[in-house]
């Protein structure tokens, strides 16, 4: 059972629901990818990701990574398989032209950054933390550390990290406590000296690039308490000479690897800065600000993350359940066999197209984040395209990492339970997938630090107006399509959703636990509503494609059908969400903490 | 973070909630256990679980069972555990005096279940499957096989194994093809070769005990094809000469075991059988009925490994939110400290609340299986009594093993949430329960076939008629309890419940496909309702305790609040369900086989 590269849904997905060439043809960067170096260059993409990477996947779970004496050794195959990937020129695919990058939108990275993550989500998050921090130096970093750090980070000869968690400090990140001192010898090159402890810092020791290069939060000696006053440096492995040779060993160190529930394959290591040589990137004390270059970044990927673990696992449960058979359906598949296969069975249909429903519709979902990123970052668009697109993505980032990580833990259960007992079974790979997944909904911020982002710290302290370019684009497509089945139904969802949002903000003005009570069921509900509106775009493009006598119309059927299904089965979940929200806090505060049990 | 048996809870379940006073008043075996014994009982059970088998959770978990040359090494620990079980008298608690038992009802030993599967559910499976074996042997076997093996059985000098699955068959039994012959060379014992391969056999090998006596499903020479023909044979591991002594080995041996992603100190062995020497329980092709005896147990077991799960995934991530700080609550608990304890927000609680409302409501349910139990096998109840605690136990078997056991993947994962991302490092334990979790969703009868069986077997063959014990009893509560507000919206609960059912049935009519495409839905709302009629129970004695001047009146009020939450905010997913299912099987049917996906 393989995973085998989505190819016909990603390109159905990217020409017929996004109109990327359309998107394309609006900028610079676009107008440079033809589709036919588009289509080769997912073509050969899927190729190394289903070549190299997925049969290592297995082998990473197994073997883990491996510490001694503060280095790590990544599991077999992974060190070649990155230096095929760096050969290859895959991993500036995406990066500044100004340093040796191919300049490809950021869309077009973001795709193969799926098929990546769904053929060995372990070894994906090497070049992944890289990608983020390759971003936030081009950013944030003076000029002459951009000359100096970035040619070799696009490249791929150097990796990089987000430094953020400490012990005492994850989500609440205000209390952290790492601190950057001037150092006062080295007043030619203005760097500081950090000296703190990080932990789970990804791919933060490693045997497959020549240098790490750490992006790490931390305090100068003036700074404000708390998330006001926390400054944003890079400190690398080793130091670089000013010609960009390597020079000494830094004093930032891997202390210990975690032993963690799945992704065994990537490091995940405890980092120790003893006065370890670091420059400023931004301005003092604006850290937090500049560093969400990289958060946001991150938190798309890890909506890919749960998206890929699901097309993955209805991948290998669709494989299995038409293979298996168990008891006779009605009507018989074949007579002359004892039982016919499971996929003939609903409850076992029901399983798989929630699976689909989910991958399928989260593709769209980023796919949309995706697009929505190239217009941020692309000058060619206005000012006020750049904005919506800016306020857009503000909504959809909380929304896909925190529904898509949350379903994929629905989706890769599911994966087991079609296989029964046998997908408890490590052999059959289907409880990697559930292991590996589980990490999504926590890291760059768990499902609950994404509710208070998307319904607190955006929608209700904008008073709603951070929705407005989704709505906007919602309301549009549904007056297009005014006939359509699907429009019908989402009208009445995002009417929903506008009055509990109402509702909501109602209740918070009273009692403020109200936003934090509300919070996970209102990012469910919000993630179903969204996806609703991708599968009825796909159902519409898939019409269309019929009508227009497309040559496989078996693929738009499934779509409409699986857009049914969404609707159907899925959608009613949102009852369970809006009337749980609506019932409040109070049940939620009225035990004393004390009180919670009596052992 | 340790856990502790929740005795006080145990308590007031048996006490309070269900009568079990009265209840042991009625019956010869009950009659003979006085409130202090069953005190001291349970306090002394407590201690073995805490004191002997959680400090070997997290062993067994690391070091899992090994396999060399057909013989299986329990982890450290294991064997040393099991011996001290054995010399405190603790297997034969609930076994027949005339086979050396102590006669205990049925529902004390169950209590004891879940202390030791909360201690360490891998441990608590050898036990576990032995006292399904000794019930089916009790049950079914001829008195001279009897007086052979229940003896050792019962002392637990000797465990027992349930052999159903073959690789080609694991819900679908009626495929199965392990065959017996009889043994012609042995006309005087009457015994049987038995050839096959089973897979999946929990305790089938390991080194904790003289002998293994295996439960075997297997077709007789003249068996007619399917369900109907399968036979059930005792096959002990090593023969037992007519003294009782230890005979040569038998030719069943274990040819492997299973790498899990769980329950890694349980062995899950292929087993076997190479013209292996067994006797005929039962009678002949009626071999499925009486395994039900072992499979009912079992499924009683399974619900009790779900909530098992979810009491100590509370226990934990309650320590844990108490003690870690993040973030600042309104008030401020402490001022002098950067953070409060992360259990002052809302999101915390609503995954804290989840996870204890699952917790002791499915203690509560389980418990009552327990007693259900007690009547069954008691000759001193009517026959009309017995029969009726039979009919609510063929309802409430499925939905506790279905329900509890897909509460349980929810609980344990916020078990993980609540601790963010070190709930997913090994150390901390939480996932270890989430894995450990997982397989009480699967063995036994996936929750699809626990739906199936509780809808579709049950409910609609019988025309709703096997839901009546279960629905007068809740009506009766709802009727002596009119005032209570927990009992007035349990009123609408069952009426939907009701209407649900006849819809379903109405469906069924015309499309028998309605029925499994409803059946988890349906087990999932059935189990909602279920758990909410025991939570009102729970407040209205609580309410009496507080009104008779209770010494811990806020143990009662904290039961009033975790029943309001559980109806505020659990409840509203009953709406989803119900939607779900009147939204019927058509979506789930649309696409063909071959359209999943096109890769």
């Amino acid at each position: 059972m393989n995973y085998k590269v989505p190819l016909k849904d990603i390109k159905f997905v990217a020409n017929e629901v996004l109109g990327m060439s359309e998107h394309y043809a609006k900028f610079t960067k676009g107008q440079a990818v033809d589709p036919e170096t588009l289509d080769a260059i997912y073509e050969e993409a899927a190729k190394f990701c289903e070549n190299e990477l997925e049969p290592l996947n297995k082998i990473g779970d197994e073997e883990g990574c491996t510490f001694k004496d503060g280095e790590v050794t990544t599991p077999t195959g992974f060190k070649e398989a990155y230096k095929s990937f760096v050969d290859n020129g895959w991993p500036s695919l995406c990066g500044p032209a100004e340093f040796g990058g191919q300049d490809m939108p950021e869309s077009v990275g973001l795709v193969m950054m799926e098929m990546m993550i769904a053929s060995n989500h372990s070894w994906s998050m090497y070049p992944g933390l890289s990608s983020g921090a390759i971003k936030t130096v081009h950013t944030h970093a003076p000029q002459h550390l951009k000359e100096r750090f970035m040619p070799p980070m696009v490249a791929g000869n150097w990796t990089g990290t987000m430094c953020l968690t400490e012990p005492h400090c994850g989500s609440d990140l205000g209390l952290l406590k790492t601190f950057a001192v001037p150092d006062a010898e080295a007043t030619e090159d203005g760097s500081y000296k950090l000296t703190g402890s990080k932990i789970f810092i990804s791919s933060g020791e490693h045997d497959m690039a020549d240098n790490i290069v750490h992006i790490v939060l931390a305090r100068l000696p003036d700074a404000p308490a708390g998330i006001k006053g926390i400054s944003l440096f890079l400190v690398p492995k080793f130091l670089v000479n000013e010609d960009g040779s390597l020079g000494e060993r830094n004093t930032v160190s891997c202390g210990s690897i975690e032993e963690k529930m799945g992704i065994h394959g990537n490091s995940t290591c405890v980092m120790n800065f003893d006065e370890a040589k670091g420059y400023l990137i931004s301005e003092p004390h604006k850290g937090m600000r500049a560093m969400f270059t990289f958060i946001n970044e991150s938190r798309l990927g890890v909506a890919m993350h749960g998206q890929a673990h699901s097309e993955v696992s209805f991948q290998k449960a669709l494989t299995y359940a038409r293979d298996r058979l168990q008891f006779r359906a009605h009507p018989r598949v074949d007579e002359s066999k004892p039982a016919d296969p499971i996929i003939c069975h609903p409850d076992v249909r029901r399983m798989l197209l929630t699976q689909k429903a989910f991958a399928e519709g989260g593709r769209m979902l980023n796919m949309a984040c995706g697009q929505l990123v190239d217009v941020t970052l692309s000058p060619d668009f206005s000012d006020e395209e750049r904005e919506e697109a800016e306020t857009m993505l503000a909504v959809l980032t909380p929304i896909a990492k925190g529904f898509l990580s949350e379903t994929s833990l629905e989706t890769t259960n599911y994966g087991i339970q079609v296989l029964g007992g046998h997908g408890f079974i490590k052999e059959w790979g289907m409880e990697q997938e559930v292991r590996d997944a589980r990490i999504s909904q926590l890291y760059e911020g768990t499902t609950g630090i994404q509710g208070l982002d998307l319904l607190g710290r955006k929608i209700l302290q904008s008073r709603g107006k951070v929705l407005k370019p989704l709505m906007a684009r919602v309301q549009a497509f549904i007056k297009e399509n005014k006939r359509n089945k699907f429009a019908k139904e989402l009208k009445s969802y995002v009417s929903s959703w506008e009055s509990l949002t109402r509702s909501v903000g109602f209740s918070a003005m009273s009692n403020t636990d109200e936003v934090n009570a509300a919070a996970v069921d209102y990012l469910m509900f919000a993630g179903y509503v969204t996806v609703a509106y991708f599968w009825a775009e796909a159902a519409v493009a898939a019409e269309k494609a019929i009508k227009d006598g497309a040559s496989e119309p078996e693929f738009y059927k499934t779509k409409i059908a699986t857009a049914d299904f969404y609707y159907q089965r899925i959608m009613p979940r949102i009852l369970a969400h809006e009337a749980a929200i609506k019932n409040g806090v109070d049940t939620m505060m009225a035990i004393d903490e004390e009180h919670f049990a009596f052992l």
